[in-house]
């Protein structure tokens, strides 16, 4: 047999006895008395490393095998047999190891086999990866990831990937960033002396999206249900643990369908994830649960067994006036609801997952459908213990001439939506969808306390995004 | 039963007799001189839109139904039940229909029940997935996704998302986007009066990405395979049927892995994506291959069918230098391949897919391996009949020695590279992947003949993108 994953070589799939190669990249190196050395190789697969027992009598014993370092890459050849130590049911007795690239100055070499500070290996993103913290977060997010698409795929959804660079204006959800590729040095202008735009690429201001929403439900109004998965973007100068200028967000839309339906999709959605994290990913969740946050995988099973409680925000208003606790904000109707707000109902007051509906129509986006008692709209927060928001969704507004008041009060101009109001000229339909930041989910899941840690790149060390 | 979506209602799933609910937006209204009528309802979820009979004894027959025109929304109950007519094998006799949505003004609404040009309907690509091949190109688009994903996931490669954003420097892959949040009316100025980036939202200058690969490689080198599918950007004023300014990329990585293995993988790849199509979308696929492309399901089968031919560069110089043609570009040892030489070796020549491997040093990327001859790189461009390339990749250099000689060849600044030399200076192992365009497989698979076709916005009517 040839070479094989290291998930494939601890998982007791291929019999004992059997000859394998198995390449990756040395963790540890330990030598015994008794004139053998105990290597640990890694190769991303799967959490564990498998050992390589290397004896005395491979010809390149004493000249390489003995000088093997964190970090060097290697094949090794053997007999896969059971382990004799704890921990491990299978291991590599070698026949040949093959030393594929030394680690250049093994002292200065920035992952060494021993705990690093998460500050630390963000300024190194391009050799965190070789850490069990890291390598874990990985795999955790490519399970998440393939689950979301999973998840919407087998409900009938269609994936769409909505614009990135647009030439729409700001719908008020942040701050953007210009796209552009005038020559900053010598901007062209206009009869006026204003920055003619007319030069640049698209022949117009550009932005990065904030959101692909209103893009989707022309999508929605035709395929009935779709989904978004990609990158957004916010140029907003919060350098806090809770926020990244680029996230990818899923963003479901359904249509024939009201705030009541979006609720339940956002429950079966969480739930569908997190179940996918804890069947396919033990082995990491072991991890995150030992070293990071002790509850990570006893809160996921609690959230799974819960039925989401629902509250309309005007009785979580009351509820939060009453409790018997301090908070740092105040709470009073028309307000927006703060983190600790939303924990305490979450984590205290119902103890298990909340649906928040029904906000003030003033703290929320032009398009959330007006409820019948003009004060309130159909939008809803999903709370989760441990972290609070985890979902933002509303039922769209699909009456034209409300839209139409709405954007007013807003102060939008209508004639930079004429294609989102053709929507509901033409054939419009009760649609709801939600949003939910990828990033926000894999710090929920893996118990992380910065959300740099669930990108794969900390960028731009030094700057304001890091 | 209550609502069901239209693609299971006609595939046989429900027993006939069963009362059901469909909702979807009319494409046709037909009256009988019986005294009924028949509505055609699209829902998105397959090609066909099912017909529903509505007799004349329906309260609303005169008021409402009689007025229904392409476009309007509905919800339509009643009892599934064989069809009488051909094409399809059910249809659904009403007992009730509800007008969820009017058409304001049907005479002008844009999407008619006759054909439009597709220049036309870019214009309008807020409403163009509501006909029969964009709602095609949409389900398909979805189809080919789902199976990127799977693809990759069951073979252990791990999806990583690499920054859209990004501060390196381009690699000579193309024109970059500049990404802002500086004031251009009052850009700040440093000592020198020079423009001072580090005012900007990253304290220094920042471009959208042109391609996730070097950033992969990090990855590739601690997880030994992962792939990225996500949006990538060139700002080239080309204005083509070929080519979008945004785009998303697939980009698979493998370590331990020569050029050889790279393009076992692109056939592999290539092969399951197609198949997936054919055995996931017939609908979709019978469609293109009536009205856009007659080859479209022939020639995806050939594919898969044929075992990809390969070539080495220096032979495929040869072969097109006897060929009994005429190209409009010159032939010689040194020059790129031009389209129309990929297409003779593809469709004239072998008559299968080719990969073409071993090209000139110069004329590819500083990463790409040097090979034993110091002239050429391990570099391979996969050419299918009907486009030409379709997939491009490369062994990447693991010797940090030839790296550095190269980068200085190609004047870039080792400087820049810290992080990526850093990948060859610990456990450094050979390594290989492609790149793939995800709009031009959809191009390819679809026989459509602008790629602003296979995109679900085209952008900015008017400017040099649309």
């Amino acid at each position: 047999m040839s070479q094989v994953a290291i998930k494939d070589a601890l998982s007791g799939r291929i019999e004992a006895g059997t000859t394998v190669t198995i390449k990756g990249w040395v963790r540890t190196r330990r030598d015994s008395k008794a004139g053998l050395s105990f290597v640990n190789v890694s190769d991303g697969s799967c959490f564990d490393p498998i050992q390589v027992v290397a004896p005395a009598e491979l010809a390149n014993y004493d000249s390489e095998v003995r000088h093997l370092t964190s970090g060097c890459s290697v094949s090794a050849t053997g007999t896969l047999v059971p382990s004799q130590g704890k921990g491990q049911a299978f291991e590599l007795q070698a026949a040949a190891i093959e030393v594929l690239g030394w680690v250049d100055d093994p002292e200065t070499y920035p992952i060494q086999p021993k705990p690093h500070s998460m500050e630390f290996l963000r300024e190194v993103a391009h050799l965190r990866v070789r850490t069990n913290t890291f390598g874990a977060v990985t795999r955790i997010r490519h399970c998440i990831a393939q689950a979301i698409h999973r998840f919407f795929s087998e409900r009938g959804f269609y994936w769409v990937n909505t614009p990135i660079i647009t030439t729409s204006d700001a719908e008020g959800a942040g701050q953007m960033f210009r796209v552009s590729t005038l020559d900053l040095a010598n901007l062209p202008r206009d009869e006026k002396g204003r920055i003619d735009f007319r030069e640049d690429f698209f022949g117009r201001e550009a932005f990065l999206t904030v959101s692909g929403q209103l893009n989707v439900e022309a999508y929605c109004l035709a395929m009935s249900k779709v989904y978004t998965f990609g990158p957004t973007f916010r140029a907003e100068n919060s350098n806090t643990t809770r926020h990244l200028a680029e996230f990818w967000m899923v963003e479901p839309e359904i249509a024939f369908a009201d705030l009541d339906d979006d609720a339940n999709l956002a429950e079966a959605f969480l739930k569908y994830i997190f179940k996918a994290v804890l069947d396919e990913r033990g082995d990491d969740m072991a991890f995150f649960a030992d070293k990071i946050e002790k509850t990570a995988i006893r809160r996921l099973e609690s959230f799974i067994a819960s039925p989401f409680e629902r509250i309309d925000y005007t009785d979580a208003v009351d509820i939060l006036a009453k409790a018997p606790r301090k908070f740092d904000f105040p709470v009073a109707w028309g307000a927006d609801l703060q983190t600790e707000h939303e924990r305490y109902l979450t984590e205290e007051h119902v103890g298990r997952p909340v649906v928040v509906t029904n906000y003030p129509e003033h703290i929320k986006s032009f398009y959330m459908r007006l409820n019948e008692d003009g004060r309130t709209v159909a939008a809803m927060d999903v709370l989760a213990p441990g972290i609070g928001e985890i979902i933002g969704g509303s039922q769209r507004e699909e009456r034209l001439d409300v839209l139409d008041a709405r954007m007013k009060q807003f102060g939008l101009d209508a004639s930079h939506y004429e294609w989102y109001r053709d929507l509901r000229r033409y054939g419009t339909v009760p649609h709801a969808g939600f949003g939910l930041g990828f990033e926000r989910l894999v710090v929920y899941i893996c118990g992380l306390g910065n959300i740099r840690d669930a990108i794969p790149y900390p960028r731009a060390p030094g700057s304001a995004e890091f």
